[in-house]
């Protein structure tokens, strides 16, 4: 069964690649207003495209939000195992668009890589475990396990409604593992499992001083202007030597890490050149007393992301703004609860804050942090998967980023969750000129054939 | 003669308004390349206008930038003494322009004001120069002092070519005394003469780190953020207790005022509560050590106007910008030199910058300070002026706001400069919603004409 649905994933790799690059046409910006209908169009050419390739069932549920595609098929049996796969059709807005070398939407292929915004994250990935299914599911006309798609469109919007989703359709939802395939192989002999994600809360920190923009000339120096006083605040965030966050109370909840988990993580082969490489900064910078892994996995962080308001265009303005704010964001990691350190951090800012001004902190996105205990037979098979399909074992991290979901799963579904992905660490996301290894693309689907066949024997079915 | 051009002055009122507002019509947006036709046909009518009423000689010499109106009328005689007026036709972009009641270049009369961009900063307050001199020449068809308008239209962009231009036509220019009519009253019973202005250094200091923007997820941990390296630059440019300038031996030049020079300040009657008033911020701040008035004329000051860079969108977006950028400025005093500032400026970025980033420091504007003898005659005959023409006399102050030509002026034709105005402290200059009070309008034509009777008497020509 397995063998005639990998020759066929081989065959058909020209029309696996034409299907994404129609999906990445679809501007699916969750962000932007504008692009709503061409949320509902991603959604659209999803949903047929689940039709089309014969599973069971595939539904819209109704919400209020952009559309979640759900797909089914459940014809391998209660004994067989289910496995729920778990991706965003949404992007990321394009800007700065001046720095992409091709239009964002324009699928476009230089060397190996497929450039367009969500060719990585997570179009180009989704697609990968749908391409796996079709190959079962066009040769065979079955699969080795029972399989439900759900697919959301509010992904980088922090998955703001998906929490309540799964709660009201957990029966429907019930499986026996979960597949996230969002994230990157480290190279491509270097297969990576995540057994954990970062949380995230994002802010923005408004501070107001006069009524109206004034003239510096006029009235600089008998008031404090806004933004002086926000860049101070926002200095005294951080302790410039030791990279440590300044909020009383932030580190509180933050797990010590084991002497296994720093063998664990030491074993990951990413060199500081390799880091200092990717980045292209001149010498890298991080919190004392950790290492480059440790620093982008098991440890908070804290970014300053823009400051809107005041004058930013070209020449010279010599205004005090009225207000100036700041987006600023912390990652945060288990135990650090994102409501809490929301509490935390207003009250930081409110003891520090001058009288001369008047503060606003609007919260803008909070998702909890996770770790999974990776020995779980779903994602042990998901190891052999690797070895089959990229020739080499994983190497175990925890994730840097967000994916608040993950949390709610493990709340919610109580299944194991298994976090993988098939991206670069250079593919530019959330950046100008994404970009997709198309040659993972090819070895993921064929990686996760593997997986379907390897978790219908680890695992026992009781979900469906 | 000076009560025909008084009563000529009052009866035209109207006249002089609907002119004013087909002057404030024209868009002339020096600092944005779209408007420079608004800049051609601003110069034009200003041109039009002077020939109109009489002026012997209106010329537009060539020059390389925006046109600069000449005119003069040299009818008085080589005994009676030449005033040069210096105004400027150019007025700051009108962002935010959401915050305007109505369209910025729509004028409006809303109760004795006059709203529209340039209405006060400088438009109303040129054209009432214009209007003195035109209620002389229709009535008596001479003028009692030889009279030259210099109007340019790169005031905004801090007088790049004037320098030149003056240098260039000093024998044409040569005067006795050199008007410039571009600032405020107190109130209309409180009429100032400014004795001096600050100068200005204006720079946008850039922070580069990454190559590319970087996902805060993956990234997040093992490079300075360009912002938050940038922010605590910035934090560092001023003490958060006394706002004394950090940067080292930038007040070595500034001078100490004497005990005279500060009880001709404290005869200034603003009070705190009225610049808390005007301001509207909650507390007024500023250094440490010296009065509201002496902290908005006599120190100097930092300002940070804008930072551009990274995601300012609505929504978040958790991006590690490749770069950041602070557009700041600092008002300087006498004998601070501009260009000096400057290389201490990035001396001290320079010294305190990590080595993470990559920092450079782009000069976009830089003005010299000035003092101004208020003893000569010249500016006493302005002081009578303003007895007649508002009922009271003068206070004397230094002005806060940057003129560059001043230091020009005095440098190359050595004429004493008298520096007034006729706005209003609260007239939204650089900001929305600018206005010009009318009533100071009218007091302000007929405070002129008394001027130029006056300094007939008080100087005697040689410049002609």
């Amino acid at each position: 069964m397995i063998e005639s649905a990998l020759t066929c994933a081989r065959q058909h790799r020209q029309h696996y690649l034409d299907s994404l690059v129609e999906l990445l046409r679809i501007p699916s910006v969750s962000m932007e207003p504008d692009h709503e209908p061409d949320m509902k169009r991603a959604a659209d050419w999803l949903a047929e495209y689940l039709l089309r390739l014969g599973m069971s069932r595939v539904e819209m549920p109704v919400t209020d939000g952009h559309p979640v595609v759900y797909g089914e098929w459940t014809g391998a049996g209660e004994d067989a195992p289910t496995l729920l796969v778990y991706g965003h059709y949404d992007v990321q807005p394009v800007d700065p668009i001046d720095e992409w070398q091709t239009p964002p939407f324009e699928p476009t292929i230089r060397g190996d890589d497929l450039f367009c915004r969500g060719a990585s994250d997570d179009k180009g990935q989704l697609f990968a475990t749908i391409a796996a299914a079709e190959a079962y599911l066009r040769t065979e006309g079955r699969l080795p396990i029972n399989l439900k798609f759900v697919l959301e469109g509010e992904e980088e919007l922090a998955s703001p409604r998906m929490a309540a989703f799964v709660e009201r359709h957990r029966k429907r939802l019930a499986t026996d593992a979960i597949l996230i395939c969002d994230d990157a192989v480290l190279d491509p002999q270097t297969p990576l499992i995540m057994y954990g994600v970062r949380g995230n809360l994002y802010l923005e920190i408004e501070v107001r001083g006069p009524a109206h923009d004034l003239h510096s000339g006029t009235f600089g120096g008998i008031v404090d202007n806004p933004f002086n006083v926000l860049v101070r605040l926002l200095a005294q965030l951080q302790d410039p030597e030791t990279r440590r966050i300044k909020i009383p109370g932030f580190y509180d909840r933050v797990r010590t890490m084991s002497d296994d988990e720093r063998a664990l993580l030491a074993k990951v082969p990413i060199s500081d050149e390799v880091a200092r490489s990717l980045t292209g900064v001149p010498v890298l910078a991080g919190e004392q007393g950790y290492t480059t892994i440790e620093r982008v996995s098991v440890r908070p962080t804290l970014e300053v992301h823009g400051l809107p308001g005041g004058f930013t265009g070209p020449g010279k303005k010599t205004v005090i703004p009225a207000r100036a704010s700041a987006k600023v964001s912390t990652r945060l990691v288990p135990d650090q609860n994102p409501h809490e350190i929301a509490q935390l951090f207003e009250a930081y800012l409110r003891a520090i804050a001058p009288p001369t001004v008047e503060l606003t902190i609007h919260k803008l996105g909070a998702s909890r942090p996770s770790v999974i205990d990776y020995q779980a037979p779903a994602i042990q098979a998901m190891a052999q998967a690797f070895e089959q399909g990229f020739g080499a074992a994983p190497v175990y991290m925890r994730g840097g980023g967000s994916l608040p979901i993950i949390a709610e799963f493990q709340d919610t579904l109580g299944a194991p969750i298994v976090l993988i992905g098939f991206g670069m660490p250079d593919d530019n996301i959330h950046a100008p000129n994404e970009k997709y290894h198309l040659p993972n693309f090819y070895r993921g689907i064929e990686t996760l054939i593997h997986y379907f066949s390897l978790l219908a024997t680890a695992v026992r079915g009781g979900a469906t």
